[in-house]
């Protein structure tokens, strides 16, 4: 954690909150914090800042803050994900939302298996635990867009092709391709396959929605390791 | 699991290996492979080809294989990490196999807590199960070198400099630096701190020894995502 993310009910004055639960235990574990110190901070969906520890103990810190500072630029990027398996998926949500990725589509494929969209990982509040600790370890406050979308078809029939315009459109994908372009200037849709990649229908789908496949050598990544690659590669 | 990677133990005869354990129980259950089935398959240091399943049931598997490919290049790295933490260490190590690494170089440093070092996932047979893992991912057959250097000083200041010699040597660290450098030609050092970064006097040293810092812009990133991004904007 190294920005301590504060939400609207943690305010008890405009320049006061009391923390309590996962966050004060940070602050005691690890942090080992104590009264005096201060820590930098950040208010959900805005600026970030420094807080000053006023009390702490086992129940409860209580801060003092401040706020100064913009939350760092996002990514120009819309990235589709095949929904990945749920340890993963809970892995890919942190690198997305420290990354600053401000907009992540969960999309389903052929070979995305049936019982991941059963996983409680895909509830909205455990979406959000994890966006808020990717937040946390990157320094950054607003919480990217997460869209699920359980049919593929409909979705890059109907919904993709607006979504990509204007847009460099990319599919990541294994294959006698086009390498994936470096350090580029303009914003992208970029869409990674599931473990075992897309079929061909579905490379053949996205390429009409307008999304090009490109790739990043022989190696076979995982689908957190391929995320954070092309990301690195792209911007 | 991509490629089924086979070691000399498993051969019964020059083209035929006999499985069980770990890949057994891979083949069953997500392979879910049967008799007559055709696998990629790579000889542990050696070459990639094909294995035709002869034979597979609860106790073994039976392949006769080929072998006339070689596995993909390795980067042209030392890659120097601060040890991270036991649970880090297993999946850093997995990504460092799978992107291709050659050499890898665990490291103490200030924030590095001294119970990492006592984790049994630094005994070689710990080290190399994680590497295999991510070899079969990548589809690779050449096990990485792990060297492990439990005291910074000495190593940085009388074996680093030879190390680093006529490479481009990199130190990965947030600050007011320059940026990564992309797609570059030469060899490289690239050393990676620990959670909470190296401290001044290691940055320093490291410079002193050929090592210049280098930045990945404003968001903290963990320290599996860092060797992500760093080696793919690198190379």
């Amino acid at each position: 954690m190294n920005l301590l993310l504060l939400e609207d009910g943690d305010f008890i004055a405009a320049d006061r909150v009391r923390l309590d639960g996962r966050r004060l235990t940070h602050l005691h574990e690890v942090h080992r914090a104590e009264s005096g110190d201060t820590l930098r901070v950040g208010r959900l969906g805005g600026e970030m800042g420094g807080g000053q520890l006023l009390q702490l103990d086992a129940n409860s810190a209580e801060l003092q803050v401040s706020f100064d500072q913009p939350p760092p630029a996002k990514l120009p990027l819309t990235l589709l994900l095949a929904l990945p398996r749920p340890k993963m998926l809970k892995r890919v949500l942190q690198s997305v939302a420290a990354m600053g990725v401000p907009r992540l589509i969960l999309l389903n494929s052929y070979r995305v298996e049936k019982s991941f969209w059963q996983t409680p990982f895909l509830e909205p509040a455990a979406i959000r635990e994890q966006l808020i600790l990717g937040l946390e370890q990157a320094r950054d406050t607003v919480l990217p867009e997460v869209i699920v979308e359980k049919r593929f078809k409909p979705f890059v029939e109907d919904r993709l092709p607006q979504l990509a315009a204007g847009t460099l459109g990319l599919v990541g994908h294994p294959g006698l391709y086009p390498a994936c372009p470096r350090a580029v200037e303009q914003p992208v849709t970029l869409a990674i396959g599931p473990e075992g990649g897309w079929i061909p229908y579905e490379v053949d789908k996205l390429a009409e929605a307008g999304l090009q496949p490109v790739q990043l050598g022989e190696r076979i990544l995982r689908v957190e390791t391929a995320v954070t690659a092309l990301l690195a590669r792209l911007f």
